[in-house]
């Protein structure tokens, strides 16, 4: 059983609402929905999902998942370019680690090409659109 | 009529007490009071006002205007130099943003050159003192 | 009073020729006559109005405003990336300076990102189109 | 349907012989047979596998697929950072492209974080084994 | 008598749990307590200890401090590199400032190398472990 | 018929007597004639010279230039490098542009490499000596 | 007479197929035949035309090129940005160069800005389309 | 005999006027006369002096030196940091070339510390206040 | 016994016909004869020798090298500039590595001064002429 | 015991006469009397205090510690901005090594804010002034 | 009186031996009888002369100078481009300071373009050949 | 005859005893024996043989060498990445000059890779561990 955090970042609670051109047309819970259905279909265990705005409270929430969950999906948004303090939560945090990015950060401004996040994350998917989440969930599921 | 976010950023809360010589004497208790009473002169429609600290509040804060306010006059203070979530936040919000630095940061140190924000802000207004929050509402009057 | 030079640099004398999607569609005839004419309203004081291509005619305007002039309203145009000749002219003139772009430069290209003349102007405004201009009288006005 | 062509640049055929640690036991012919056998489970039409260690064969395989595929999901391998004729092929290839890395790049070398193929593909996948072969073929049966 | 803000950034809750090879076993509140302990000894004035994750909450603490504490000695963690907000409010802070890290920044990755705080600083001790937070102290101790 | 502006930069006055080596043996008089000769075979339409050393009066030709010509060859000389004044000239005019360089400037000096004037140009010839205005001309005449 | 091979990179076998709003309509058969002709027309000697999309294939090509032809042209496509290969072998080759592009590269991505092949050429024609090879032609002609 | 130009770049003759603490309470006249006296002392020849603050018409007034004057000694003021025209010019002049600066301008801003016309110039001279130009004046004496 | 491979990159196969200035008089076959006489001398074990023009084709001879060669001898000419393709395949490859340049690559162009190989190859010999290969010979004699 | 050679580099004898406002009045004399002094209230071993404004000398002493000395606090002054050779004689010595410098280098101009000998150090202190070398002995004198 | 120090670095000991078309035919001997000649004629004050290789010895001239010498008339050779150790001991000297170089070190390799001892330096004299020197005086003697 | 000197740089007189893992188990004693045994092997000529800490000593020595011997195989240690008195040293120097690093520079951190010596050596030799002197003695026996 793979224990799973599902952390999305800045403005992801927006998915659905915010430029659809990139982001497509799912809404968060959308999402979260679609997780927790295929997690149950795979029989991952259980899917905890949370997201945030602030910084410090994804460093809050990845602190908490150490002992607790086996897992984190991490969606960092903007702060996958700019925060070290995210990076060191995850590299206390003992699991597997999956990044996922919905557009393809690469076609974007150059700012976004750099993820802080990468060089701890086991794996990086980016441009898969909302099933970028999925596929990371069953990369899980086949090492648990 | 053009409903109107005033919002500021990091350390403005201390305006007035913090480095006089490059922010100036007043508060930012007299600047938003400016900022009221100019855009009952102008008709310009509600004015609210908001300060924080945190990077995320901020981000929170431009989301909460979506289809609330048709304009944000913002001073992101030192987030300007750092937060791609504030750009994300704002690149979510339809109408227009006027960014707005009381000192001129083309003059300080080279990290305070550069502000994210300034790739979606419809204009830019710096080293005009407390009277750049004005001049921005006046130009929001003369477009509503 | 301030007596106020507004002096623009190459290419604006083709204001509301060229590529008004950026510039608008206002003359520099226009512009310069709105000037004058808040400038009356404001008690500011003379307004003179001066365009060149050139740099070094611009270097010689600058140099004349010494002694005659209480403040320059500049914007330098193309030149505004290249010139030092005109930053150092500013340098040896006593009054405010303030430097407006009509377009929000930040937005562009990146040669167009650095302006010199930012260094030795006291404000800078960019992307409030023509208004610009009357920003910087009315900012001229209230420290006169 | 969605035609697909699996191509795998230089040093592939290697897989599961060259530095297990970093690329996994499995060779390219499993990986292959795998695909293979996914587009069936998935009804996705005829997959095409091809590898070369020869940058231009690689063009040459792209400009094949022209009008023959509807999808080519590439593992560039180190040709990714240095070539700037396979991205031309791409871009002359209408269907939808994703790119594959089996290690997560972006934890090696800094000369392997930037690929020019990422510019042109719809997604990138990276860490995840030779298991993002097959989310690349989910993908693109979702979409087909 | 010299009042004294202890002031931790994010992850160092989590100190004598995390990469112990790098910071060591001793926990947060072990430090503080020895910090305690040791300005009793010194009779340096009364300390008060903090820590958060939040970047927000770090310009909040020291913005509470002006008027209140007459030293700072500040282990911003990940936000050393990339928070202008906590310099911002360090300037606005008129006592004494010691930068603790308890690694030595400099032998890990590059983006550590360099921090904001160090040019508001009066002193920055790396690598010390966390007899760092005594050292600065002492030095506060004698100058005061 | 393609009225057509060919247009020399600074110390193109001096084709022939300096550095021949570089530049060849023709003076400007001579590279004038023979493109009048050429326009004239061609039914190319009306060719009208200039060569100022000064950057202000190249921008004055470009904008005269705008109405009244189809066409600009122009040889910026040593302002391709450094005038973005030029380039905002040609921005504003509307024919065609072909940017002629004598020599190859990319065998030269890196601070000869960059062109401004190659962003705004339809076409670029470096090293064909001063049958590179022949060649633009021609091609002018083919696209007339 | 100048003996003269037409020495075309890769992709340029899609010409007239790839991207016609960049590369133009006709194929790369119409440009060889169109060369042929005017060398013929021009008394130029044998045009020998190749195209790879090999970068090994086109040095050998180059170096068969040594005592058999007396210039090359050539469009080293998306070789010219990377392959030092290429210019050792021209390094290699006594007679005439002149380098080619169907667009004008300086206005594409910056990475296509910079060509090796530019510091042996002995001229760069850029943006004039498919004409190129014909201006290179009569250039060669003219010398011949 | 070495017959002489002084010439002088953008803001030398607001030489006394403009901050007297870098450039020294001495007129450009001042300095003008000095040189000539000096030039009858040492027998050097005639002495020549222009300024401008036309880029162009330093590229005249060096385009006129050829033929007519033995030795340049230039101070290109601010153009040195941006003129590659003044440095053709030069170029194309035979005698030679002394380059002074009253200044020392490798302890001013970055952006003064390189000057394209030292790559051209035989000697320079820099910070010896305006005795750089009697400097210069006694090591053409000697070599003449 | 150390059987090795000699294995040559791009243009070697014109040794002794280009820029023998540079490269000396010795012919390609000169060198493999020389390189199996010593050797033989040396009682090293067989050596064969390869060289391609083609990135792929030298790849593919790394490649079969493995299990079949103690070590290996490459000048990797111009791909040591540019390839990873051929860094990647030495990493595939267990032996000894000797990279061989017959010129001192540090004394030439800024491009040829870095060397993807070199971070493989255990030893890099530079400027000793055709007698690099024979140093490199007599070393692996030594350690076999 | 710890046996300790406490070394300082180039100008650090002028200590209490350079600078003070940057350094402090107290001379090297002082500070290694109370270095010795410290240390021997402390237990902490023999301490041995060297200077020189030779690199190489720093060299020779660092090389004559190895065996016989346990740890080394070293104030490398600006050679710990140029000196690799240190850095290497440091990696040749096995014990505990403190780099102190007096001022807070990150404040200073940017050539002082890399140090190579940080590389190497167990920890760095900079800004505590002469206290710097007691912090050091303290922390040496805990972990004896 | 200005009692003056003239110091050489390394190589200059070899003037009028090492490559002379650079440095002249003078050896360091006669230039430093010039000076003292000259010192006599302008009844300047005593000259000393120095000369070492080694920078440290460098540093003990330069502060061996303190309270002793009024001016330093200093050629650093090549450690103005690596030596900040000689720029501290400068930074420690009261008196005037005039960096001289013989040759114009900015016509030649790119790391010889930036001295750390004009950020020190009163003024700089480049290419002057070894009359710097005493141009250096006459200026001494002029302000003494 | 070629006679020779052998020179080396900082901390190579602890070979041997420092890092043996990179340096190997021979002492420079031991390098020195075999250098001396295999030029009279060769019948080479003397072999003097010298080592030092300080750059300025190696400065000497290469000084001393000038027409006292016939070649210069050197390790200039750390200095190799610092020294440009030692480049000019050697631009003194008219015989052969072989560069010698026991390690693979290219491999170890990224300021060992670049030598100013390389610009000067007409070899360098890199890896081959201490044979890499023994390298260098048999090519000069070679061309002497």
């Amino acid at each position: 059983m793979t224990k799973t955090l599902i952390l999305n970042g800045p403005n992801l609670n927006l998915l659905g609402q915010r430029q659809p051109e990139i982001y497509g047309a799912q809404t968060l819970a959308d999402v979260e929905e679609a997780c927790t259905a295929l997690a149950a279909d795979l029989d991952l265990g259980d899917v905890t999902c949370k997201q945030s705005n602030h910084e410090g409270a994804l460093v809050d929430a990845i602190q908490d998942a150490r002992g607790r969950q086996d897992a984190i999906v991490i969606n960092p948004g903007a702060y996958s370019h700019t925060s070290i303090a995210i990076l060191d939560a995850l590299n206390a945090f003992d699991g597997k680690v999956v990044e996922v990015h919905i557009s393809n950060i690469h076609q974007r401004e150059a700012f976004r090409h750099h993820s802080h996040v990468s060089a701890r994350a086991d794996a990086v998917i980016a441009g898969l659109g909302t099933e970028g989440y999925l596929a990371a969930l069953r990369w899980l599921a086949r090492r648990g």
